[in-house]
């Protein structure tokens, strides 16, 4: 028996938790964030659980512990009826492989098959790596459970209508992986020709910022007649080699990830496309860069709608204060940015990319609340009052 | 505040744990060995505890998280009411140093001060070499405390005659230190004349095995008026230089800690001094060398009785079916080390040697289970038949 | 003042070696590969010299140390006069930044300017990330040396017409850099255009084998008609995270650098673009790939013509009986690759895409050896029946 | 065949160099110190020579590789006739053992033999360790040859009176080892002997500051009937355990070496018995922790004459400004170090406890520069006023 829920990207490289519990060993990896973590795990060390790392995933772990359920995976549902948030979760045991996505699927997980063995894995493209096949996608709410006599399927939870998270579309998911029914590179193609039809504008060429940006580029590309080229490179091993040691040389203006390709931007009027902005402070380098190496015009577009609200369920999103799109308005951001033009895809354009006609105000078809503010779950340690903070500093009793 | 458990061997120098508790930080660490700590454990993982790791301290830690008194303090009480064995423990919180002494004083623990501050260690040699003063020894089932506002003595268990380890004088703590009123120096010295007294024979020098035979060889050579010399040189560096690497080297039959030294030995009656035997792998090989440095005769002789049974508080013995003592009688053992004679100091003449008549057989002054077989405190894990071994290869429900 | 030989590929991130010679320190930093290195570090030995590496680089700093010129400069000309091949080199001494290039320039260099600094650099993208200008190329021949009263351009050796290495456009430099004149990107595009010109197929796709393929594929694509689509994804993370450790996972046929995008793929009939094929093993792979995500028809497209003889001035060729080129015709090469068809661009062709009528065949334009077998320099040390091997294993004398 | 050059110290814990010269491979190993090889540095690295290291065994090997010699025996000769100082060397090659000491002998070097093979080794005791048998003393000026074939003996200097250090038996060598016919403990108790008969005092016992003070001690106290106690310990573990990183507790002024014993101490007439004083620092350290530990008087002794000049010969003493000894006569240095009385062994006394009546004028039997300022050899470097001092900061030419 083998698992694997490492997708495709860094960012769900997670690290597996290890216990060993009255029922036996239990390891357990997590994908997701949870949103009521913190309230739970103050009410489990008053109780007197002591915990190891600040990992969320800890938290499913002591509650499992302290479950006085007859076996394992009553005991594992028995903490899950207790957590809020989003959670791709894999477990394994002496005897089992567990596999749970949480009620609205807002993290995907899938189920392939390797010589006759069940994987699980965030990505499909986890299963073409180690060369196994792909069985299905694991629903929201279902729990796999494998064992050497076969594989069954519970479903723990009420029934709730499914919200997975439009972010893996747009950005954080492979191109190469597949899922609910979508290849993510034809939705970022689509994308990108969405993005052309709503706000064309008359250049020489279309640059993608890469490597996020190139699906939605050649979309776009396609869709406008005009010529897609690589106009930035990367630079891969800038990271790793000679740069790091010289606080020195970088403080003369190093480009740590990017550079321009003079060839195909000096002269040009540029679009330049890239899957979202921020911050935005890369995308001020990148523009600048652009003008440095002698582009014309700069009209940028965005292949997502303005990112105006945080994530709370696994995406790397800095405070609402931070975001760009929370600060200005379109011009503002045009401003700040430097370029001749900027354009985002709307929301209907997004769910029209994805094969609807638009988002359904009533019963979304996908949890879009970095674009809408509309959250699918309690915010409950964000919004608690009591947030009490453990710390050396305080000696309560 | 500062605190210190390392005494001055390196046996002591103890790992200290820490944990977030509801109440504060709290970090531990502890010298000694408890004997029901395994029962405990796996009471408390059923419980729904996690254990970070395999060490006994952990399970006072998990007592004191989970205990529901109404501080700190009573919250660590709790959890050492529940514990049996051996234990000097240091712990400190944000505002509080805490230092216990097991109800018979098996371990010392020692209080000292510098610059105002309390510290505790387990030898006063500790406080010698940071500079502090000697306060006074912590009795056997005293609790410290000690805070900004002073330091608080407390006697959370009922009164009970104190058996300190006599293990401690004769081999543990270091020649330097002195406790329980007696220098462990002048004990060893003691020790040797006591053993000249019992057992001399005719020789030209007495040589000490180095360093721990030392002090007893000084002390019976006063006593028997033979000459004092250095027999035997210690490698110090060996260990970490150029024999590391080559097991080839090891195989031509490197000496690792001893060389004998020949000027001395050669042709000469020797009385070999040495603190104690436990297995008598080293005084074999050490004898050997001797002869083959042209002694003429080797007489050994040994500063405590025969060790018959195994140490379960603190003191690294191996299982009672490898100590020489309790395979063999005195002549199988004379026989087996290879010397022309061998002779033991009597139970007795141990007493003697700290000063008293002889062992108190209804309430023996120390606890001296290495050589009579009579342990001080139940050995609930050893004798256990539950016995429950947590592992990954049992899934239990 | 600054220096820096690091090009914008891994290959060109050289070690510098040191010395203090009788002139002072002495850094030297080395692109390409000498040709007589290994004959005249057996004559410096016989004399005397001892060798910490066994770098080429070394060579010519021994030759330093031993000439008995006036200055620093003339003994490092004095050692350049004994050197044959392929050479890019920067030393810097105590004074003085020196930067020399071969008399053919089979390697490049090129020099910049940061804060009124010289720099030098295999490449322009180099300046590009330090935020350097540039100034020009060194030509084929020359030698620059900067202190801080200027630069000053010295000729050492006698003329001769220039021999570029073709391979810097093909594969070896970045797309982002200049040189000679020509954008490596423009070049790359131009190849795959004037391959489009040569051999064009029906097809659905055109796809690139990323990263090395997709200029070639983007200029085929357009001269073609047919859509250039990202039909295989480059596993960034794959090497150093969660494959690493596991030979077992290996073993179940891991794809350690692609993944196929089924998404394009499936169903297709493809037109597979790379620079050049060497051993051909990766092709088979890749190809294999392609075929197993569905496609329908494979057509291989190289923008290089077949690798007949290794390189020796510092590209990493395997000798000459791993190259495919020299084991199989077209149709052999087709087959063992396993593709519906194989093209390569032809020897013409390739300098057409630079700009000429074709290939000079009394002086061609640029050293192409690995197509021709024209090796530009001697070849002494593959040709040499000496090659006296120093060895631990030997005792001469 | 096997080599040892590491003796029974630290100090002569070599790193063997390594080179592939023409001849072929050659690794050799030193102990000692050479008094020209800056000069002949200067001089090599002027011709060419590059040096990996700033290790005077490098100037030999650099020497040995420039010889145009028939044969590597030869080559190394010629080395050797160009240097000087002191050196024990053993060099191996892929056919050859060789081991030589310089002319006057005044580093050892002995020959042992094991399974037949023969060994080189500093001292006695690393023949020990290892296990094999002392054959004899390589003589001073010899060069001993092994190959399979046999040992051969060649003298390949003029012949002159030998002059052995004699600060390897008051302090270097290891106790247990033997040469020139004497065993080192036996001298150290002979000059501790030799000291009480020369400036005895009344006093309770005889104390020696341990390790290298103990066999002196032992002499004096039989000598002079005081009881020899172990009054100060040292600190085995400290430096490499809880002290370490604490740059504070260090500051609370940690005895990192040394504790005192006080049960030895308190109330006491020590007499405080040492091998030597350089510096006096450690001394007074020392003699502090007396007094503090409750000593009545204090008396030093010391077992070698006073250190007035620096050693150039492999001994690490400090530059002659820093040695008491050439700062204060004896009241000064009594005064300095604080105690009650300070005596030193005269030179006369030190060559009784060698054996002889006292020291040759003409033709002494040792060399004692430390103590006469009597070098048996050229001082070239240091006297040299050229002193080409090698560095980056300057470019000659």
């Amino acid at each position: 028996m083998r698992y694997s829920t490492s997708g495709g990207t860094l960012l769900r490289n997670v690290q597996p938790l290890f216990a060993d519990l009255w029922g036996g060993g239990f390891a357990i990896a997590h994908n997701g964030n949870l949103t009521n973590a913190r309230a739970l795990r103050s009410d489990l060390v008053r109780q007197g659980a002591i915990f190891q790392s600040t990992s969320d995933t800890e938290t499913i772990l002591q509650l499992t512990a302290r479950s006085q359920k007859l076996n394992t995976v009553e005991r594992f549902i028995d903490a899950l009826r207790q957590i809020e948030g989003a959670y791709s979760l894999v477990v394994l045991t002496n005897k089992k492989l567990i596999g749970v996505r949480d009620p609205l699927g807002i993290r995907p997980l899938v189920l392939g098959t390797l010589a006759g063995a069940p994987i699980l894995a965030s990505e499909t493209v986890a299963l073409d790596i180690i060369g196994a096949d792909y069985v299905r996608d694991v629903e929201p709410g279902e729990m796999i459970v494998a064992t050497k006599d076969g594989i069954e399927s519970l479903h723990p939870f009420p029934p709730q209508r499914p919200r997975p998270c439009v972010f893996e579309y747009i950005y954080f998911a492979r191109p190469d992986s597949q899922f609910g029914g979508h290849s993510v590179y034809n939705v970022r193609k689509a994308l990108g020709a969405q993005l052309a039809a709503e706000s064309n504008v008359e250049a020489d060429v279309v640059v993608p910022v890469p490597d996020s940006g190139v699906p939605a580029a050649i979309g776009y590309a396609r869709a406008s007649g005009i010529p897609f080229e690589l106009g930035i490179i990367r630079n891969h091993y800038v990271g790793r080699t000679f740069i790091e040691p010289t606080q020195q040389i970088r403080a003369l203006g190093v480009k740590l990830k990017h550079n321009a390709n003079r060839a195909v931007v000096e002269g040009k009027r540029i679009i330049l496309v890239d899957d979202s902005i921020v911050r935005g402070t890369t995308s001020v380098k990148i523009v600048k860069m652009m003008y440095e190496a002698g582009a014309r015009e700069v009209h940028m577009r965005i292949a997502s709608p303005p990112i105006t609200h945080p994530d709370f369920y696994g995406i790397d999103t800095p405070e609402q204060e931070q975001l760009l799109a929370a600060n200005y308005d379109l011009e503002g951001m045009r401003a700040y940015i430097g370029v001749d033009s900027l354009a985002f895809i709307t929301v209907d354009g997004l769910y029209r990319a994805l094969g609807y006609e638009g988002r359904d105000p009533v019963y979304p078809q996908f949890t879009d609340h970095c674009f809408t503010g509309d959250y699918p779950t309690p915010l409950t340690d964000k919004n608690g009052t009591q947030r009490h903070q453990l710390s050396l500093l305080a000696e309560i009793a």
